[in-house]
């Protein structure tokens, strides 16, 4: 459960959409690429809906179990818990699957029955069939960026949810947030927003994504803290994007450039 | 057990058939692409039929053991607990699992003896064969258009069925299924379709798959719930289609172009 | 154990063949497509046998374990449970492992011992070694038309039986076998047992596996229950055989010109 | 332990090698086709050094633990369970491992310390490691035909062994194991070894393996329980040969010149 | 807890910002090549800050079990133990990842939100999310030099941290190093410090890394235990690094030329 | 513990190196082909040092598990037991790791902080690190010539080691060992070291490995107990080391024309 109003700065009307996809008892779709603040969005959906909020971060050895439930032996007894799906679902709550595309196959298939009006969620080693409240509301997001063939939604999935893209803020907005999070002044802040563009500028024609507002942030904190901006933004940006040393000359050229 | 009378709009005459099918005991298979109603299908199948439905979602790790049963440990014994293709023959009900080719190979090889003029299931692990009841039946699921070497049926499974080819419904069928599940009105639901269609058309030529009703039925519900259509249509259905840039453009002109 | 005496029309003199194999203590290797007769011809030898008869349907995942026996845990205690094969050896029934190159690598190796003149079954797991019986026969089954580099049985597996290939029966015969299982007229199981021909005859050439003669029972106990007969061909045949829609419409055409 | 002598027509001086690798403490591999008497050879072998012969048919899933010994749950205590590995060397018998290159490669490597002067067997999970007795003989078998890169003998495991090569017999030798096995008339054994040399002939012309010594004798036991000629030598041998037509045709005529 | 400070001889200003870093609660990344000192400074760091230093060899197998805990049966009960990650969180110590990308998938993302600003881990089999301590850090490292296609941080990963970039010391310092840890003296330290920058300027030219700060360590003490420059020099250094017999013949020469 | 002194020809100042290695704390690593004496090194050195000797000979399926130790069940509680690798730190023994790109990558990873100064072996599933006794060494080997991809010592491992390269002994000194072996005299021995070397100039034109001193000892072995020296050869050098038939028949003429 979200107690404190989390930070969250629209960037067009997704706040409306997915309440009234809530309403409709509709499941959504996040897509966008990384630290682009899906996560955030999440949270103040949640403390708007005033819905307790589960993350589980998907990987390739999520299976169904873990997220649906287990039997453990305690006493000599098989003991049955909750995964965090049907804990959601028990709950009322918001699941939110981050990167749903690296967990394995049946992890998104289990999600169809509950994704569809039917809002069901069969537990086959119980033998039950668990209906989802109308306050549950399952959520996903994926990177359509790392998207290839062994890893994409299939669309018997996709055609399940309301989607919504998410990308970089406005640089304006992007400063305030930045500015907001590290606790510099807005001046360092635009400059910080202004490498990160020259570095987005750079992807696929060398690297491999952006940096992120979160990336902005750090380096920020950094300077903050005393750390020089060039050094801050080495540490922070540079050498966290690449390992490429050209690149990596490239980059610094263009944060001398700024600070 | 289904007890209201699902909403189904007849293509042809598939439920005579597949009653037919039913009375002379023949597994039916059904095929055709995503959302476009065979759950429903089954849904109403098994409420004609009156007898109950277990749906089962196929994935990569479904073993034969999740369909057939397994022994747990409980207060230090092995305990046996059907599975749910189990269950359904003992309770004399519809099995209908979906997207079948998505399962393990040794999925598909266990209805085998169950799918021909045998309808017997061996049970293995319990040193026994269940024979099914005449009220029993067996239908399985699959979208053609996802097949590939490595995720065909098999002739030697399908030629065990009798077969359904599932398609989207003429325009007129489909305008009233969204109209009735939206609660817009017809025109609106028509220029739904209408869109549908666009997007079918491009099939193949850049999207991997035309929308399904399901699609234009969000959409109906977050036009119903204030939200402008040209909004709804790119949460409901362009977002939810395709990540392509300039494929995303072409549809949202093709949206324009009606709203 | 069969009790009645299962309906087989022989092709040639395999029965005799057959017989002659199983009292000189050889196992019988059966070949041929699906839904060609191999099941029944194994019942019909059961039965004229008077032994038993153990099926097992071989998969992907089917191991040693599954076939041999297993140990299970009852009450804390392993206890062992025989397999099918090894219940087989202990009855002096016939194990008849259907599609054995599906199996896993161990299973068909599993049986080599048993199947040369020491006829014997090392249980590994109970450190002992089983001796068959004179009644016990081994036969195995596979389908050369799915033959691959990965899914052959090796010649240290062939060269230990007596083999058997099986094909469609004659017209003639084929529309006997229609007519009795179906209930419809010889002339009409005739129409029907040519368009099984004309598809036969386009494998290759477009279609994986022509129509087994299971396909026109099931096409004649929809006609026999009023469905027409292009639709009942359409549904138990044409549909069944392919997803290709230019194969549909030609298929469709010969089914036309026939009904 | 095997009672009676078994039936075994030497080729050359192997026995005499053989037995002077045992008194050597030497262990000995068997290289050649199938079915031409390598199992034999083990088994004539154990019954003159009047030792008890293990043998194990290798396979993919083999693991050291199959080989030499697992635990085992038994009223809730894990009891140590000898595989037949490590009892062969408890009782000084001869371990013969047929196709060892089909085992997992830990089962190759297993066997390193027993097959070189330390002759010790260390089973980790007792923690313990067994010496050999003067006794006990290490054989292992592989067929060089089959021979692949994922399938082939290390070098640092094949210098460990005396190796022999096996081979068909000469004609005359080969005709009398046929007259012993199956009953049959010199004259008409040779006519069968005649058939089994135009095979092997077409070896990687067509046919992956020509006729082994095993189902001549086969066709002979067809033969002496009145199968006509040419039958018994298509179900026992073209047959069980290959599946392809074109060979079939080609070997039927053959056997037609023949007979 | 590491109670003697250890030695390390700073490049730039790595651990001042590494320090910044820890105070503003940021994890931090670790790129360079083997032996270059990336685990001294984890050990210097840890006892700068005096923090226990938690280290894991991250492999192929490490599953998220073994870093966040698992269940272990004791007396018939499911006993929690928490894994190294889980007791780094709970003691507010520093969890060193060593070689990240080379553990599984789901070992990278458990870490995500650990790695963010949540700084939660979710440990889903005890079905609770544990909140890190501001004195808890998490390091991770990985050679960018061994970098692949399958063993590449996701950005989605890399974009949660502050990086270093390490590479081996200025001639002199690392001079310093050599004669601190063997006990030679500065001339010859210095000597076998040139021979390194001759195997590292071979680095992709037939050499797959140069010596790394640690071969002259291990040198220095052969040399200083009396074994001759050129053998301790061989035994330390060249055969330590390739097998390549025309790559040894030119290593040694460089070796003669200098001692 | 080894009792008697080995029998070991030392070719350079190997045992000196490795003995001052031994003293300073340093791991060692042993390159070279099969059976060229890297066992009866490690015998001897462990001989020399008054050590135990503990040998492990990894494989495809050695797990970290098999190295460090497991739990066990034992009356329903969970029993550690030691590992190999543990047992030997715990006696202050010299563990010798044979072959050790044939294990599993975790196996490798495992023995890294055990490797370098810190000498620890962390038990993650006992929550300890174990730190090893100044008596203790690990030792390793592994053979260049099977170098691959997949199983290539990576340099993060390698660069831990003292390395020594293994050949063939010189004439003289081959001779004087298989004399001393097999007990046959110094001119048959050194007939039988100058078939070995031209075995030995054949490699990669054909043979993918010369024979080696076992080899010798075996066919020495046959001689003494009175078998002909060509069949003795045929035996124990040229069936073991290729099943080609023209390099065979070369093998032999080269045997035939020495004996």
């Amino acid at each position: 459960m979200i107690t404190e109003k989390p930070f969250y700065l629209e960037q067009a009307n997704e706040l409306l959409i997915a309440k009234t996809a809530y309403h409709n008892r509709l499941p959504i779709l996040l897509k966008g690429p990384t630290g682009c603040g899906k996560t955030r969005f999440m949270q103040r959906l949640a403390w708007e809906l005033a819905r307790p909020l589960i993350t589980v971060s998907c990987h390739d050895d999520l299976s169904t179990s873990d997220l649906v439930g287990r039997f453990l032996i305690k006493g000599g007894e098989a003991v049955w818990m909750d995964g965090p799906l049907t804990t959601a679902i028990r709950a009322g709550a918001i699941c939110y699957l981050d990167e749903i595309v690296e967990a394995r196959k049946d992890t998104t298939v289990v999600i169809h029955p509950l994704a569809d009006d039917r809002r069901e969620l069969p537990i086959e080693k119980l033998g039950e069939t668990l209906s989802a409240p109308p306050e549950f509301m399952l959520a996903i997001s994926y990177n359509p960026g790392y998207q290839s063939v062994l890893k994409d939604l299939k669309q018997s999935t996709r055609q399940r949810f309301v989607s919504f893209e998410f990308n970089y803020p406005t640089p304006e907005l992007e400063a305030s947030i930045v500015q907001e999070e590290s606790g510099i002044e807005h001046q360092l802040a635009l400059k910080l927003v202004r490498l990160a563009a020259m570095t987005r500028s750079l992807k696929d024609s060398g690297l491999q994504e952006g940096a992120s507002t979160r990336l902005l942030i750090h380096a920020g904190k950094l300077i903050k803290s005393n750390i020089p901006p060039r050094t801050a933004c080495k540490a922070a940006i540079t050498e966290t994007l690449t390992d490429d040393h050209e690149m990596l000359a490239a980059l610094e050229e263009m944060s001398n450039s700024l600070f």
